[in-house]
């Protein structure tokens, strides 16, 4: 398993980790199988989106915080009940198929940290399981 | 991993890809382990729910239309942020459990392909890993 | 694959499971590599969310049921479609590291069987893959 640190700058925001995770999957020698990403935090998550054009990153930030803002009357004292829900609706973890060495995303897809009560410090985990033999 | 391609008619709607799945299972040939499903679309997704009354596939369109609609202050230009956002709530990716060679859902799940900003022509992946021989 | 069960006391209400799964979890004896949860219902699902402040749950059950109420324009007749809805949004499977015999999980994080239609007996699965051998 690796761990892969970031530092985020805003509350809410998606950091491309494409390259990080390619890279990651480069060190393990594997060519086959699947690669599982994690988030080990409880406000934050991993998802795979449009990466070419920026303004759906932008867009998919602004349509989150819409969706669940910040002031609804939540019991959590520290406030960010909105960033434990969209974590929990985007998910901790994210799996993707690894194909002659290398993870098998769509054309337009980038694989993102979805950052939602920063500015923090963070990490995620990458495993990959290499796959049946068919040499 | 093999690549399996459809169709979809409308802008939105959540195609039943349950047998496409297990026919693809069944060619590899392994009884034990998991499926990884993977959508390399940014604006469609994999779930699984009820399949047995076609109007729960259609509460979600509906449901989540209404949830993120397509006239929200969105900057993307090509106008389906909204299938985007839908992309990441629903997930790219969907792992099902392999036992006695099949893939282990509950009596009223079925796989549905969900497309949100169609009609296009689309693919998905299947990624079968055994698991530890038992025998 | 193993089986557990459980008994939800509610209509919407978030269960810790995360004892369950590693025992579940010390039970095969696999120290090293992935562990996929799956919820075989279709108006519940499995997350992982912070578990050391209760309300943290409790904001999640209300900020979902706010998010999609019951009332609106549903066609299912059995009047669940908010807990089908919900049951995609969060997803049916999570995929956790296996990693020193452990679920590698972050420090406030717990895993929950999430029901949105109980009180009812329901059931998940666990499935433990095994890494690589690195010895």
């Amino acid at each position: 398993m690796q761990k892969i640190s970031l530092s985020t700058r805003q509350r809410e925001v998606l950091v491309d980790i494409t390259s990080s995770v390619q890279e990651a999957l480069r060190q393990t020698g594997i060519s086959s199988g699947i690669c599982v990403l994690y988030c080990p935090h409880t406000t934050a998550a991993i998802t795979i989106n449009e990466g070419a054009d920026p303004s759906v990153a932008h867009d998919m930030v602004m349509g989150l915080r819409r969706l669940i803002p910040g002031n609804w009357d939540f019991t959590h004292m520290e406030g960010n009940s909105d960033a434990h829900i969209k974590a929990s609706l985007i998910g901790p973890s994210v799996t993707v198929i690894i194909d002659v060495g290398r993870p098998v995303v769509g054309t337009w897809q980038m694989i993102f940290f979805c950052e939602f009560d920063g500015p923090r410090k963070r990490e995620f985990f990458v495993r990959v399981q290499p796959g049946e033999k068919t040499g």
